[in-house]
């Protein structure tokens, strides 16, 4: 009776998506199509071709997409100087609209007439990854398993896996108690005992970077370059922006940096708790303010501020492909034109430090008229009792009002 | 010819506002009233008494004000989680208002027809200084020596001491480089070698912190107890909110916490480069964000983040004392009503780390709701397909339309 | 199975009420309790009440609320100077809270564990009527018939009537094309040849307006009394808020004043196109403006513009219930307290033309200062130099960094 | 003594800018070029040739610059939909900035020192004019006489012209009470009877427009079609933009459309009382937003909208020639893409009202999902349920825990 004949499915070869491979195929008879993509998660994505296979797939879709996902997400989005909430740096979010164009382009070149993903119901991913397949494909099908199955918990799943021939790797009750997603931006954690926003996680439980306690005792020095708000080397050595990333998060990891614990307010309505790891985004965002601070104009630099936080939201919701997003970018984009030269920082057991910042062509700092010495005339004091005066003017005015009574 | 008779002089006792009060005497004719404050500056106040008093003057006014300052100023501007540009905590900007409200009172009670004050005419705090004044007795005159004379250099400020039998500490040239400014809740570094941006500051400069490098090996943990948003008691001690800022200030420079180095903008528009330690401030923010994660409701906590900008930028530029300050503070104090509960912090060589949040009264967190285990019922996943196909239909008609052309 | 024993259903005493009545205690076979609400829709809620009798409902509310609606919902909105896409008096988002808090409270007075509506899936009414009540009444369970039933078009509706002994007025086929709504602030006309956005509204259709052609040659000159935002006198009488309302919507309608044609975004995700005539509202925003230019701040003025975008959006999304919008609310009210004086009206053919504003208490307007004459010394035309230096010294530093390259 | 050698004149070829031009020679010693524009303000441009060769000045630009005017400045500010505090046009502010810009350019062109305007101290255009051009060229003098000279009445002015040989005019005291200021987009009148708010305006003084009463009794319709939100044909005929508002001028003008009445909030502090008349962009405005309701997404829509305020007061406040506003522009003019279609108007007697709207291209008006009417499941209004749930969640969520407790 159902009209889809064939899925798009966001595979990533492990449990939870065999199984919805093999029900997707019983429950609505149609062919599934496997698409797996590298986003810098650290896992292999080879097995998930075998794994596909060994299931019977026929079209198998596995890709490496690092550095379009550093370049044409990651990047873009710390231009912004992009937090969700005032602290989060939206790494799980950002690799969400990717997958989704993919999916929907797969759906295109395949024919299929739905995608499927392994997002449950209650959380973002399902968001993000549905608004941006519809606006991608207006005319997709979505199917998401998780809020239509009545594989409502692990247990039933690993049943259903058993009678179903699917592998499972491991014993039942040796897995880790948090849900974990991760890709070259960050790793996050959810569930399990974070689910008391008064339990403090175990140091085990962080995968990719060093306690502060545990990271060296000598800080690190590094020079960022950037152009057009990019950063385009470091330490003078070109590197492209997924390559960025990777030394980023190797630097940052190895000195404690980029720990994040959260609770925040879902796009569905409820409150959740997160901890993540950033190392290099969290490096990025410090550098990249540093590097606006000394080109940006003023008020461009506080029009930006201001916009921030709707634009932060508009990616944790899910909007990436709405076009209030893209003006948004464009605007940003835009005003990074100038933001070009070099920072330098010190990362030392946790802490990042900007400890320089120049451009040789686009600084806007002005010594000769900040000096606190003598400016030989860059600057005339006396502007600034008119400058006072008339900014006090209707302040003056309404004082004046309210003596008259 | 002056029609200044009475002039109230914001006096430190230092040598810039003794020769200031000379000054005026001297070009204007006038009578000086002295008001030195002790707002946390870390200074004696009372030598600022007797120097008055050898001067000459009749009507001195010297007062502590560290509850005021921290209760009615630097309070309210944490509720709101404000940062100029980011980064900048506000301590030189909060603590003008104050300043500016008793200058203006004192004018009134001695009936002087002036204010007068030491700032510069490129900075910031002249502005704020005036700003404020103008709004609280609009009627009042203002001097700034620094935008009138022809005190140009350091050089002619000390022969005018000399001159005029004001004592001068010190020998010329062994002064500090930095040109700084403290209160309970900063001290700020400028000019110098600060100049270029390009300088890592010295770790000499710093006198509120000791350097992450030199913090104890060992982290502190601490609890918070918030009340409408403000802190009411660090590890279950009750306390006025200047004890919590002098605790906290201990702590967090103790740890290595609250330096900050940064280009910034100021209202009179050129960039400057300035300095920072805020130990009690830095956790105060990351505190205080926590706080609100757990009791905020989730469009509450955006609508704040979007005003935070605006709200800086009018303490920054010197707007304390205007309506719309007045209007923003009471929507952001009224946002406080639920902000109850306790904050656990870690405090380790320069990083706040939250490890812990709770509210027995005011939680939003709803574990049945949030949890990833069965939720029996409390949270319908199927909802979620309706709130998507919703939000997704302007874009699935946008995209439809282009489909169709 | 279904575990609603008793229901509260918003009644109109109409056709699709009466039917949705019936429907309710079939299909649920629960208790309806009816709600009639009396806010100025120009039709006896009488009749209703005879219904609801004659249909065996033994819990009938029928309630004259005029003044709560025109008090507590009608003028905080207009101090906002509200318009939802520039165009809309939002006179139907308005009036859905109070229904849905009447809903959420009779539910409780009668201990039913559901309320009910009558307005479609498609809608914004929907979402309004349900928000509210989920925020009042967190336990409620809502029933909308029209996203349950099959009684998907208007013959097989009155059908149902006819197969279950309710009474229809007039025949089939003789009613308005158009779907209307109103209360004392607007009546709006939906459907029908409005489909289509190109076709012109014929004369017929309005019901409250006289058309600009045919209204009086002569133009009526009115004078508005308002104290901290509201309007409380009319050409000097003192009126209660539905009576200042009601004579509004008489003296607009007499002048053809009020009409508004418009395609509107939907929050569920469609446009939509919708005919208003908005008389007393349409005079009322006009003339508030005009006591706000005289008596507000400029920076609180446009705070208030700023934020009023936003707040329409509340309102019309049906967030009247929800803490943002309290707060902004809290924020606009605060803003009214010198909103005190009169403003002189001329309303002719469909024009509301302000030709005078005036306030003994309250204005800000310094003609001494304003003046084109000499205006001995009120303002010092010198201090323009600094303010405009200043203000250009970062256009000029940025222009500067250009030539040097 | 003065460095300044040669200025660049803003010239009307009236009796105070011919003062100026004496004044100058005299106060400085320096040469004056004379700069006039014909903006469309409806007087003859060649006569300041003439009075310019008359009064000895040796380079004279005179320059035709409507089309560049209306096409560069007026255009693009309508795609915002800008109103300045709610009501104002902006036909002063947005005329200011081309001024601004050829004064600067001509600067170059002649190797002048410095500029020189008319404008007083009191006002905004002076802002306007200075910002311009120190953001162009920032290394510029600007002279100010107004904010200079002792000329501070009328009287002064006539008696300095008398014994300067400068031609005066009509005689004392005849001529209008108003200050005026005209071009393509709009005509201004300031000071005289105008200084009372309460003050109606008589019917002499507006001069582009009959009154309504005045106009005629049968309406006027019109269509206008517009590409990338600029109107580009009226009535079928494609005309430029210059052409386009002299047509919308005349039309607006004959039928008593246009007038505004206004207090408003000067850059430099104070409240002023201004009367316009902006037919043709009145016109534009109403029709704009028509075009783009029909056209634009939902939320790029409300973020134009949000943004407008901000951006108005940049145009007012004379900032045409910051990077912000440029910024802001880039994201409005991206968003007119899709802004192409037609609207159909009627004009009568001060009213102008949208009849309709269409585009062939796009529409987002999707009528069979709008539709009251059977729509074939193109809409399942089930999906409300869900979208209403979770957008109500963190409300209940917020209930539930006040019930709680």
């Amino acid at each position: 009776m159902s009209t889809i004949k064939k899925v798009v499915l966001a595979y990533s070869g492990g449990l939870d998506t065999s199984v919805i491979l093999k029900w997707l195929r019983e429950t609505y008879g149609c062919e599934v199509v496997t698409f797996t993509a590298d986003i810098g998660q650290g896992e292999e994505v080879a097995p998930a071709r075998a794994k596909a296979e060994a299931l019977g797939v026929k079209e198998i879709y596995v890709e490496e997409l690092c550095e379009e996902f550093a370049r044409d997400y990651v990047f873009p989005m710390f231009r912004a100087n992009t937090l969700y909430e005032g602290e989060y740096l939206l790494g799980t979010s950002i690799a969400r609209p990717l997958i989704a164009k993919r999916l929907a382009e797969i759906a295109s070149e395949t024919s299929a007439d739905a995608i499927a993903h392994g997002a449950t119901g209650k959380g973002n991913d399902q968001v993000r990854f549905e608004l941006g397949a519809y606006a991608l494909r207006p005319d997709i099908q979505v199917i998401a398993p998780w809020r239509e199955w009545d594989l409502t918990s692990r247990e039933k799943l690993l049943t259903y896996a058993e009678t179903h021939d699917i592998p499972v790797e491991g014993k039942r009750g040796t897995r880790s108690p948090y849900s974990m997603d991760a890709n070259l931006l960050h790793i996050s954690y959810e569930g399990g005992p974070l689910e008391d926003p008064w339990f403090e996680p175990e140091e085990a439980m962080w995968r990719w970077t060093v306690s502060p306690e545990a990271a060296p005792n000598e800080p690190t020095y590094l020079e960022l370059d950037y152009r057009c708000g990019d950063i385009v080397a470091i330490n003078g050595e070109v590197l492209s922006p997924a390559k960025v990333l990777e030394m980023l998060n190797r630097l940052g990891g190895e000195n404690g940096i980029g720990r994040l614990d959260l609770v925040e307010n879902r796009y569905v309505g409820m409150k959740s708790r997160g901890c993540y790891e950033t190392p290099g985004g969290t490096i990025m965002l410090k550098a990249h303010r540093a590097m606006e601070s000394l080109t940006l104009d003023r008020e461009v630099a506080h029009l930006k501020d201001e916009l921030m936080p709707r634009y932060a939201s508009l990616i944790y919701n899910g909007y990436w492909w709405s076009p209030e997003r893209s003006l948004l970018q464009q605007l940003i984009d835009a005003s990074q034109a100038t933001v070009n030269g070099t920072v330098r920082l010190k990362l030392y057991k946790g802490n990042v430090t900007v400890v320089g910042r120049q451009s040789k062509t686009d600084s806007l700092f002005a010594p000769e008229i900040a000096t606190f010495e003598e400016d030989a005339g860059a600057y005339n004091q006396q502007d600034a009792e008119g400058f006072i005066k008339l900014n006090a003017l209707r302040l003056r005015i309404d004082a004046l009002k309210k003596l008259s009574l």
